[in-house]
């Protein structure tokens, strides 16, 4: 069967997703400006798979993880998105119905969180599929919330629930702790996996609020070390205030070692962020009207030791790496 | 033996090389400025192995290539380099004698060009070493420079020598004709493949002279078809006006056929631009300034046809597609 060429793909499926910025997809490079006192918040995530995505996830599925997982960087920092490249690398067996899907998940995706596809490269490769994107945002000038400055005794909120991707991961190996849960239950941690819905709307309002953010795609353990050993201090959670969804509810009941895996598993691309109490209730109310809810699930405080989560008879601490994905 | 963890590896080998936009690489984005009243241009090229460099490659060769493949089209768009962000994934058998070679070599010409690194994602692949690279630049407001600009009568110019890329990566099948090559003939061909020299120091020139640019990434026959396409018009070139450096014209004299393969190899990564006769003096004497060579090679013209490639006894228009490396 005869392969289009990288020019006709790129004319067939990715150019009338293009914004403005992309010039057709008929330039060598895309060009772009940030709204007048402005800067360019720059982040690029990549995805392979059977790593980060398997080859039966559907690929308007795998498109949507791709551009997600780098919306939610760039709404954790604050930054409202202004477009993204895509590097592509094709297997030997590519079709031009999964790059169709893709294309086409990709263009749902980028609607939904106002983040125009506006640059890419095809290349084939010997290996896996794989996914780069790198997004771009911008924020008002000085006013990217870092990861970095979190202070003493602000409140640490989450996004949304915790532990779902990494269950809904788990969830394909068809573990006991399954047997329990509804179907709906079911289906709402395995499209937690398949599709992070990041927190676009939260950035105008983390801007005004929280002293430091990041999202949390390596898991709540790991990445509230993260951004604690970057702030020079260290937390304390109450592990009852975790927000967690019905089917994890359901499932840490059947298996209560499932804790591990819910503050461990990553996937989650919710947003974890350090807010001053006394900004607290506004930001509450903010979040809340722009659809958003938001849990305090502990606070930050000095020390140089890991995260501290406390729960009915004891705490336990996370240890650093062993939640790496590499 | 134990790997260093993804933290670990961005602390030890890329850490050290990241420019202030880098943040240290200790946070989740880049942030960064274009100057007041300039727009930001943005490109994305990936490279695998196998595919767009070999195994036997030396790891700072590579680095240097995926860059430098990237800042040429910044160089292309008249656009001057800001930094750039790099998704690195690494196979089975990676090393940490590779990374800090490839580290140093990235180093070394992130300096040269004045295009630091920003950011980036490290992640594992089953598959070949592949590397994706989007560089951002600046040009003041509106002066980008377009492929779909030329005008009819505009001269046609090329930076450096054609072909010098695509004979060096022959070179490396002992081909008959590298029989009558000097080393130092056959080290330039080799050297050229490997190590773009993106025109830099032209970019500013560019802009102030002609009225559309590309790089030459696919081969001058193929690249100039687009060029010629975009801007609704077909060129007419002169052969023998060709820039080739002295390898490639003893390669030339051994087999005649090498011609095809000089023009539509691809790997030259110098500029194609198109300018208006009465700027070509000025054009010359300043690219001359900033120590580029340049050659008028041809002319841009009515009509639709592929480029007329023409040379004593006839002229050649080559096919579309046939350059084409996907």
């Amino acid at each position: 069967m005869a392969r289009p060429s990288e020019d006709d793909l790129i004319a067939r499926y990715f150019a009338p997703l293009a914004g403005p910025a992309g010039l057709g997809l008929r330039d060598d490079a895309a060009l772009l400006a940030a709204a007048p006192g402005h800067e360019v918040v720059v982040t690029v995530d990549a995805l392979v798979e059977r790593v980060h995505f398997l080859p039966e996830d559907a690929a308007a599925s795998v498109a949507r993880k791709a551009l997600g997982v780098n919306v939610s960087d760039l709404a954790a920092k604050g930054a409202d998105p202004l477009g993204f490249v895509l590097a592509l690398a094709l297997p030997p067996g590519w079709t031009e119905a999964w790059l169709a899907d893709f294309a086409q998940g990709l263009e749902r995706a980028a609607a939904e969180w106002s983040c125009p596809l506006i640059g890419g490269d095809t290349v084939k490769t010997s290996g896996p599929l794989s996914i780069s994107v790198t997004a771009l945002g911008q924020v008002p000038e000085g006013r990217m919330v870092r990861r970095n400055a979190a202070r003493v005794g602000d409140i640490a909120c989450v996004t949304g629930t915790i532990g779902d991707g990494a269950l809904g991961l788990v969830l394909r190996s068809a573990p006991a702790w399954a047997v329990g849960l509804s179907s709906q239950q079911r289906e709402h941690l395995a499209d937690r996996y398949l599709h992070p819905r990041p927190r676009v709307a939260l950035a105008s309002i983390l801007r005004e609020h929280a002293t430091a953010a990041m999202d949390i795609s390596d898991g709540l353990a790991g990445d509230l070390a993260k951004m604690a050993r970057a702030s020079g201090l260290s937390a304390v959670i109450d592990v009852a205030q975790i927000p967690l969804s019905e089917g994890a509810t359901a499932a840490l009941a059947a298996e209560s070692d499932l804790i591990d895996r819910i503050l461990t598993g990553g996937d989650d691309y919710e947003i974890l962020c350090s807010v001053p109490e006394d900004r607290l209730e506004s930001f509450h109310r903010e979040a809340h009207k722009a659809g958003v809810s938001l849990t305090a699930i502990g606070r930050f405080v000095d020390g140089e030791d890991l995260p501290a989560f406390r729960h009915v008879g004891g705490e336990k601490r996370y240890p650093a790496g062993s939640f790496s994905h590499f």
